[in-house]
């Protein structure tokens, strides 16, 4: 049997510093007064059956896990709209306080059960007492109509053990669908707007040329 | 001049406590394993500055601030539902720990601006060294789409002064039907699902009698 | 058996609400410029192991634990000086968000082990979405000195599960002396100094009045 | 003019990571039941007045100070013993995360006000949206005594400007040996009953291996 308080502790201080470091991240953008493409920030340490349930079924023997399971540790980024999640991906890119081990994309090429999210895997170094440890840990970055998806599937999951009856399963579908399409109106609105001060910028300063060349 | 530091003392200690005990029912609901009606908390102390531009735009004495001023200390309670909403409500009524003084359904009647919200004014005593301080404080609590309106808004409102220029105006109206839309596309989709289960619940169960009386 | 989680969800939230409340008092004395008399704040959950062996030891049922066992929420403040403990429970004393049960005063009247503290025990009524729940909690008020004493006692209990060899006995005995020597030199020291800075205050003021006269 | 929140934001940023880091070791030693040697963790960003007093008085220009002034963001720990200040920064040199500039033996070699600590002077990097920044940081580590003493000749230098009138210099001397003294006696008590303790642990075994003989 496992130690499990040992075995989790760096995981959890790893959540921990995370989450100060990624939300810290959104205050620097309201520093300078430009919006962050981050929202919301959580975190999580993966509960003990949950990560039991999932070595099960992948097959990972549970001395495998610290290299083999890679969602122990847990961080999501939620943002308000699409094209964030690639100016997010790209601040982590450049960080030095871990290494990306692998980039998972499920927006460009979204899983069949539906799910769009975009995956980090990092190396994260905790330094504990008795020296350093680099531990796995998965940061998730979603708009909040793809997080709307997800937490629906996984309580129906958990529900039906991942075998949905057909109903539900179409319903699920029109539910991405329809997060998808929450996602576009989203983004049109933005451009829309942003398109519109750029225009009305445009004008001000025309008439204000005007104005200046009648002196 | 005022004593800022002392001044805004209770409200930020008012909004430290609100943040932890509002998060609160957040875990209570995952404990009982019941979806919650609340998806993330946050709180602030209204900065100086906004505190006295809302004050000379409203005519409100600076001695005065304290009756008059409502959402210097401010929590935000975001859900996923629009239904979730009036859940929230409720539980805020049912709370012992403050007193409601007013409410504000910006959802039925929502703003000309397009602004919906649902506002809940509290009067909270905030227990200092010097003895009991009651001080008001505003709950907003809103969908993510109305959120993300507001946020929009709030920002345009920062730059043009409450003076848009009329196609910023007309983008604005359409990003807040398109808010709304979104709003009741979620809705559609959690009562398919829900249906989609029930229906799906009772053919198992169906099922199972019919198997049963085989026996 | 019980469910665990369940029955401690509102210890724990009162216990992050607590901290909440009393880290606050430290604040406003900073912001009045007059030294805190608190310290630090610590708080904690009683570990399910100790809730079942104290209850054990003790006699109480499991279904008595609400009402019989005070200490499943813990808080504890750390103060400066001896006279520092007065001028806290006069402080918790005015508070109107709980009720005081009952004080234990182990500091006029230290136990026979040695172990001097001010116990302070409330009711406490936390907020949950089920509605108002009253739970017991403690708040220890003690020195420096006497919390480095019962860290050593309590280290040492667990060893040898309260049965000490007569030799760590007589030692135990005289730590608490030594500890109760520090507290009364840490009150000298303190009036020793508030007292030259009287009488230098004092004299300052004489030389100014005699200043003045000079004019 | 300086935009100080703007200098301010990544040592503001250090000084939560770091409490975060930090306390996370008092974590690790609990988990390991063994007594941790950091009792309490605390940290703060110098306030800017603070900050132009001492730039004004070391002569360090205001655009110098990312690399003169050491202690702009500012961690403590303390400790229940004088030896445990030893084994605390050990564990801070064997850690990865920031780089060592500068050790300041007090304890050794203590100031001539009396003045006793252990500082340790860092290289952080804070990761920001704008890449990495390096900037110092000050961890002082103290005894309880010697934080009493600490914050007592604060206050009064804060009141008196460093210029102590010959009766409360006097005073605060003799304040500094008796803090000394402190020390010194709950180290003895500590060896005295860690002596104890082996002492009866070795009549234990002697005794069990004399009945297991008997067999």
């Amino acid at each position: 049997m496992k130690n499990w308080d040992q075995f989790l502790a760096p995981y959890k201080q790893a959540v921990e510093e995370l989450k100060v470091k990624l939300k810290g991240m959104r205050g620097q953008f309201e520093l300078d007064s430009s919006p962050s493409p981050i929202e919301f920030v959580t975190g999580r340490v993966k509960p003990i059956p949950s990560i039991l349930d999932k070595a099960q079924q992948k097959g990972i023997p549970l001395d495998r896990l610290e290299e083999e399971m890679q969602d122990i540790a847990g961080l999501r980024l939620m943002c308000q709209f699409v094209d964030d999640i690639r100016k997010v991906v790209k601040l982590l890119r450049i960080r030095n306080d871990f290494e990306i081990v692998e980039e998972r994309d499920y927006i460009s090429h979204k899983k069949t059960s539906g799910y769009r999210s975009y995956h980090v895997v990092i190396r994260y170094p905790v330094q504990t007492i008795h020296g350093e440890k680099k531990i796995l840990a998965e940061i998730q970055i979603r708009t909040l109509a793809m997080n709307f998806w997800a937490t629906i599937e996984h309580s129906l999951n958990y529900k039906y053990k991942g075998q949905f009856p057909e109903t539900i399963n179409t319903r699920l579908q029109r539910a991405a669908e329809a997060a998808f399409r929450l996602d576009e109106e989203m983004s049109t609105i933005r451009h829309e707007i942003q398109e519109a001060q750029a225009f009305f910028t445009r004008k001000k300063e025309t008439k204000q040329n005007r104005d200046n060349d009648a002196h």
